[in-house]
């Protein structure tokens, strides 16, 4: 096992929009703390970053009682930050946060840096997500991990050698977005047929309702209001043996997995991890989803790379965030995939 | 202008299933001379090999004289191979040589490199084009760039800061086999509703024969046989005003858009560059694809990255082979779109 000096720590905050996690590391990025709160959505960003604030405070002091520090704080050096929405380039401010109202172009980074006097890295929830899986969880010991977040949209994250691939705008990984059935459903984007519109949570729900028979199990699981169902009712109805979600959980995959083909053919990856709250459904989602990868992935893409779970939970936040961190102390040595002697 | 060692020179072979080129440059990649030949198909590897080595010598003479050398032949330093079809993870043999019989498992990099007694570095000739235009044609001073090769098939390559992303098994860029329209046509690969199946010139002159009127212009261009109609017989027909034949450019730009646009969502280039035969249709192509990647792209990558012809004409193979052999001398620095701080 590597030596991390032992008062030296690094944060990761994980900021979410129903919940806030922050965890504290050693620089080797051992988790020695995690602090855990509802987020409060009602007045902005102001009282849930002094939350946050507080939150962190309590963590090094947790990690500090556990590394048996006699008195005082430990050094924190570094803060990493994951949150939702897309970010501006510099991946300073959140321009626009979905999930998090009143949050459009909050200056996340700098509360950060000014309120613990260190750096600090952001990045979007499936960019920070991706990092800890392939750092951290199923991707540890792979070149290239393509990581998707199956929840109630689709996200992605691509890292190379242990790095975030970002492209040219600080944007890439945008798999939920790929078309894949032309003139399809209508994606909460404005476009039609792309893959979040036919795999994501919501898109399961919807198709669940689409042509939902009379004397549906779901529909007596729901108390009699299609609106009412969700894709975890779908996976429990699927378990219980109703063949009319056992059906959709085949199109799911089946849909899944041409998107996970596609990025297979495109970055020819050695690992593609597939988490999020809909990859709950286990081999409901996963069997289909590996079938049609190996019937629509070129043969010899296919054969280097395995589709597997996440593998870090609840903690994938935090401990993305906290590679986030790491990465300002120690970037990374350069690619190998890119060598060409 | 760069200055450089004027008798250190670079060659660039180029190997293709129709015509072989040979080129020489100074270091920093200006053509001296080009020899081009037909290649002889039906003998194997080693007639065609031994005219390379033939034509190298040829061009290497050239760009003597050409710089006023008095006698002897100047310094050849290393040797880039672009060839069809897969080669091995090392990129030391064709494995399959779709274009070439009876090239399987010939180790062509070793040849090169005994026959000269320099380094030689191979790829496949979709990358090795992807690389030339990236540092010298159409995507120069671009950091992430995407190449497509519309010809019989589709390939691709992904050059980011000017190097080749290779992927885990050198084989990334498989942009043609992306399947964008599930239970599509039958594409070579034996999958259904691949981009290649779509939008190759070989797939336009089958959707051409498809639903072909009795009094098509296409068909007193052909003689009267459908299976004479090529791709540059749609494009001949669609400039002369023939509707059928400009449907066809609308749909296949809408095809090849779609495909365009999955790669920017996925991997945020700020240049795509389309080059290969089937573009030499110009705007009956381009314009349906720039209105379909402005359509079904992301807005945000969309706006970083525009659409445009490859640059290099009959050279690209020669220019990116020549960054082959650029790169055993000069590995390019490190990346700057992993960065994280």
């Amino acid at each position: 096992m590597q030596s991390c000096p032992a008062d030296d720590l690094l944060a990761g905050v994980d900021i979410g929009g129903t919940k806030l996690a922050v965890g504290v590391s050693d620089l080797c990025g051992r988790i020695l703390s995690v602090v855990r709160e509802p987020t409060d959505r009602s007045g902005g960003p102001d009282p849930v970053l002094r939350a946050l604030e507080r939150m962190l405070c309590r963590a090094l002091d947790e990690a500090g009682r556990k590394l048996g520090l006699a008195s005082g704080r430990p050094a924190l050096r570094a803060i990493g930050i994951g949150v939702g929405g897309p970010l501006d380039p510099e991946r300073t401010v959140v321009l626009r946060a979905p999930n998090l109202p009143g949050w459009d172009n909050c200056p996340v980074k700098a509360f950060f840096e000014d309120a613990f006097g260190v750096p600090a890295n952001m990045d979007n929830d499936a960019s920070t997500a991706a990092l800890g899986e392939a750092r951290m969880g199923a991707g540890k010991g792979f070149s290239v991990v393509c990581y998707f977040t199956v929840s109630t949209g689709i996200g992605g994250g691509i890292v190379i050698n242990g790095r975030l691939y970002r492209g040219a705008s600080a944007s890439a990984g945008e798999f939920g977005h790929q078309i894949i059935l032309p003139n399809g459903p209508l994606c909460l984007c404005g476009r039609r047929g792309c893959l979040e519109a036919l795999a994501s949570g919501t898109s399961i729900a919807r198709r669940a309702r689409e042509q939902l028979p009379a004397d549906s199990m779901l529909l007596r699981m729901a108390d009699g209001d299609p609106n009412a169902i969700t894709a975890a009712m779908v996976a429990e109805a699927a378990r219980a043996g109703d063949a009319y979600s056992l059906r959709l959980w085949e199109e799911t995959g089946y849909y899944l997995g041409i998107g996970v083909s596609n990025v297979i053919n495109i970055l020819n990856p050695d690992r593609v991890v597939l988490g999020g709250g809909v990859t709950k459904a286990g081999d409901l989602l996963f069997e289909p989803v590996r079938r049609t990868v190996a019937e629509t992935a070129m043969r010899e893409l296919a054969a280097v790379c395995e589709v597997v779970p996440a593998a870090l939970g609840d903690n994938v936040g935090v401990a993305g965030a906290i590679c986030l961190a790491q990465d300002i102390l120690a970037p990374p040595a350069q690619e190998q995939h890119f060598g060409s002697g």
